[in-house]
């Protein structure tokens, strides 16, 4: 079997594919024949060697994926052969608050899921949503997971600003609206303006026309603010000033390499909490699917690459700036 | 000008018109000049006599009104005049839980809103969203506040199931489906099904065809049984046997006169919570204000009477069966 | 090795004790040398053949119990050799609300601790807290970790109610305390009173004196009520009438065969939430823990037994009315 | 009667006391004859002219006190005359979230308690602890309220860290142990670290010995750092080192003038969530209350001053460095 690895010095040039003996799990891990995967931006930043957290070298690069179980190692139950499956990007992390023990991720200190066949944990496995295809379930563990617990607290009514059309974004508008909020949401590209309000945005503030888009954003809401921002530029100033009294900033990420200090009394005066989100539990991975499947509600995909153009994808991700997630598919191998 | 008094032994029969001088705000105090109002079940029970709370003799029904302020007393900045607002049916209760100091009631211990001018203290009135007419918005305090505290709480992908169509189990199906969560409603007229559908039930079960309805609805969830009932009949055994393991029935109301007796053992093996219900504050008006605001949802009206014909009005809540709910104009006065 | 087994049907006398070769953990198992159990209500319900949940024929008994793991199966990296560990009551609960697929039980519908030896899912264990004896630390899965979970949410300043002085509702009124809750204690054994007020209840009522204690109760809180009862006995109508507006009974058990049929208007009419609580999770636990360990809590023991007596302990435990847990010790074996 | 005055840029020397016609309280309003006043930080910044809110000229300073109802004006059914209350430093803000409608503020935009007879909203005040001296009751509007809002969700267990001893720092001590917490306290004077012990904090770190005092923290709790921060200083980049992953910084104030800027990526790394926290509602004011009545918790007070001293108070209180409140007592006047 292939799987592909990062020299996590040589960005998407250091991607080389390997070919290996198919592994088999241990005790409580399963053996997935991976069908999809998607790119994150952690991907890229895993990729440059600037990622917030411990990269393994030579690992297996990229959390999402979904696959077919089609082994189980010694005292696995659950999941059986032949089960649709993806998993949680910190496998170890199940339920209520992070914790240091959990912080282990798959395709940065664990192999990912850019791979033939991939051995997991199966405490870390979730099903996936029965209407989605394989593409779209491969969109869900990191970007979807996130934007989920980004807007953990919002009430039907409560308005949400979502930044530009990145993955998170995205996936945020949609939950937004499946939460019954009004949704504002930021583009600097005026071509997406139609396609954000396709997906809920009721208002879409365009950056190029207000470059002091917080300003606009203050003034849809009537100079109250919005109650949760979902930040995934790190521009915390901005999201300050477009947060009301008492609502939230929840930080996603930031750009690779920018780290703005923030002005502890605007922190202060803005009176919000402000709440760093990291992915989400397997916990909240099952709550959203459940949300996703009872709703019927789709993923965006901008592109799809076959496993042999998996570099081709990681640069079209990297440039094109894409509406929607870039997901590679695995083609079929004889068992 | 003209209110309605209840005796309330007479049941409807007690309902008499009679002419008054409209009545000075006091301090804290404005005088609303009511343009609609609705019927709900506790109206019902006020007028038979068999109410939970204390009734006032010869007190102005009926709880659910709006109207238009049009005097202030002294100490009143908000409302200013010409605002239309609907009062808190507890106008006692702003926020946080129930206590008892907060139990007087519009329409019980305190004048209602049957009526062509109300006074009203300033503090418990809520402006109504302003895509509604005036008929929609005299159905919101009392059925649509119950329906949203019911299902506090509810995320998106929960089941909820709403027994049969009454004026709260309507609104609990569309706030349920504007939280996300998937519908199952009862009904014991075949001919009501499409119209629960329409409204967001994703299943209805009709009690005709399977009279053992609890049993239908856990097959529906897979055994599973589900998270929320909203129920509104007091029919505690059955709402036990359809709801999940860490699930909550949310006790709206017991028809009158019936009070059956509850297996203390089947609620303990339910291992469901079970919460009354009793309306909701003055907080939760406003933030379920906000939310139909935000999602343009609009009340089911069954019917429109005038205020000359509010008794026929109380006959036909009474006797129809209605779908949506019964309101009562009141015509334009010259001030 | 020798472990005691359960024939359902017998009651006390169907306690068997065996010789069996000593076990070797399986994948994700660990094998605990065990060093103190203690005992609790479920299991006379056990040994009754009246318990709620489905038990085991000749199932190994008792859910509480402490030791020290001698030995690890494939898989398990945490806990090491030689730590000192307790086991969730239902080992596959790790956090969030219950669900159908955690009722398995230790001592139920799985072998239990009344053994030398147990076998464990690693996952299942926690740390205990350093400062209890072993006999202390075998006092705490079962009924320490239902009067947490009963507990859950009170604030300081609320006012709790325990009944009686069983397991639970020491633990209860220890926890209240710590969680700056005022007690309100019954009991039937005036010589009782002082050793509660001892461990922390500001008050406490005898049921002699007050057969209608739930009167006196509401009296010792200026008729309002308490915000918190913890029910051990079932008795909910009681239980009604104690409790605050917007309170909260947490029902943690019904002795066996009485089940007492509850008015649901008097359910409605006391506005509180009924939450039965069935022990709790092992993330639960590890928070109890927590707490008990920064503030040096410790359990309250009535009586210990050694082993070789475990049936004189059951019976003590039956008929002695004890203040206290009973415990079992399990001597050293030679590894 | 005698009111001080503010004169905002004058600092404590434009502090001036004039005689008044003793007011008459409006609809809705009392007449409270002031029996002590306590001072917070918020005082001097008010005086230096560097408060966060804005400060009406000329204003009556001080939001904290106690007192007794006098009169009432129309419409006021509670408090009755002889009441002794105090008032919410927010009078508007009553329960729920604070919203920009609630920002006036007593002693701020609002006439304060520095004077003989206060009127005041009805809505806005609470009943004292019955236990407690009026220079004890008069600590709580500012200080006290705003430590409890900063521990809310704080569970037994947890660790709190508190800086230094200034009024807040003193009351989240007292009451994280009456939340079942463990403390650390930081101070730069070893003379007051048994002080603090006394109060709770099992640790105490001075800040002399550990000019990098939040490593010392995070040395105490095992590398994993604290729950709950209790920042007073506005020292986020220390405090956001101290916190544990998941923990929360609450951030109560900033000293005058600074504002040190935040690594926006340190705030991303430390996975802890920072809320600023300004004061607290009349409802946690009430809750506040209760826990200090149940538990029997008594105020520190330094320095009680007559009510003619009160600029030698207030020069006290800006030099001295307290230990514990210091407070001003009026006198008793002829009604």
């Amino acid at each position: 079997m292939r799987s592909f690895h990062v020299d996590s010095r040589a960005g998407i040039a250091g991607l080389a594919v390997r070919e290996h003996e198919r592994p088999t799990p241990g005790p409580g891990e399963v053996l997935v024949a991976v069908r999809a995967v998607s790119l994150s931006f952690r991907e890229l930043m895993i990729l440059r060697g600037n990622y917030v957290l411990p990269v393994r070298p030579d690992v297996v690069p990229v959390s999402d994926g979904v696959g077919v179980v089609v082994a189980r190692g010694p005292g696995v139950d659950w999941p059986v052969d032949g089960e649709r499956v993806a998993a949680a990007v910190f496998p170890y992390w199940r339920d209520g608050p992070l914790e240091p023990a959990y912080l282990e991720q798959l395709g940065g200190s664990l192999d990912g899921m850019l791979t033939e066949y991939a051995v997991l944990p199966a405490s870390a496995l979730v099903p996936v949503p029965a209407h989605l295809s394989d593409e779209e379930a491969a969109t869900l563990p990191c970007a979807a997971v996130t934007a989920w617990n980004a807007l953990e607290g919002v009430r039907p009514g409560d308005v949400v600003l979502t930044l530009g059309s990145g993955g998170v974004s995205l996936f945020a508008v949609q939950f937004a609206r499946l939460l019954g909020a009004r949704v504002i949401a930021t583009t600097g590209d005026p071509g997406k303006a139609a396609r954000l309000a396709g997906l809920g945005a009721g208002e879409v503030v365009d950056r190029r026309t207000y470059p002091e888009w917080q300003l606009r954003v203050r003034g849809l809401t009537g100079g109250r603010g919005v109650d949760r921002v979902v930040d995934v530029v790190g521009d915390l100033e901005r999201s300050l000033r477009s947060v009301a009294l008492a609502g939230q900033v929840a930080c996603v990420g930031f750009r690779a390499g920018e780290r703005p200090a923030v002005d502890s009394g605007l922190l202060f005066a803005a009176g919000a909490t402000v709440r760093p989100v990291a992915i989400g539990s397997r916990a909240q991975f099952v709550a959203m699917n459940r949300a996703i499947e009872a709703n019927g509600l789709r993923p965006v995909i901008d592109r799809v690459f076959p496993f042999d153009e998996a570099v081709a994808a990681f640069r079209y991700y990297e440039s094109a700036d894409p509406f929607g997630k870039v997901v590679i598919t695995v083609p079929p191998r004889t068992p």
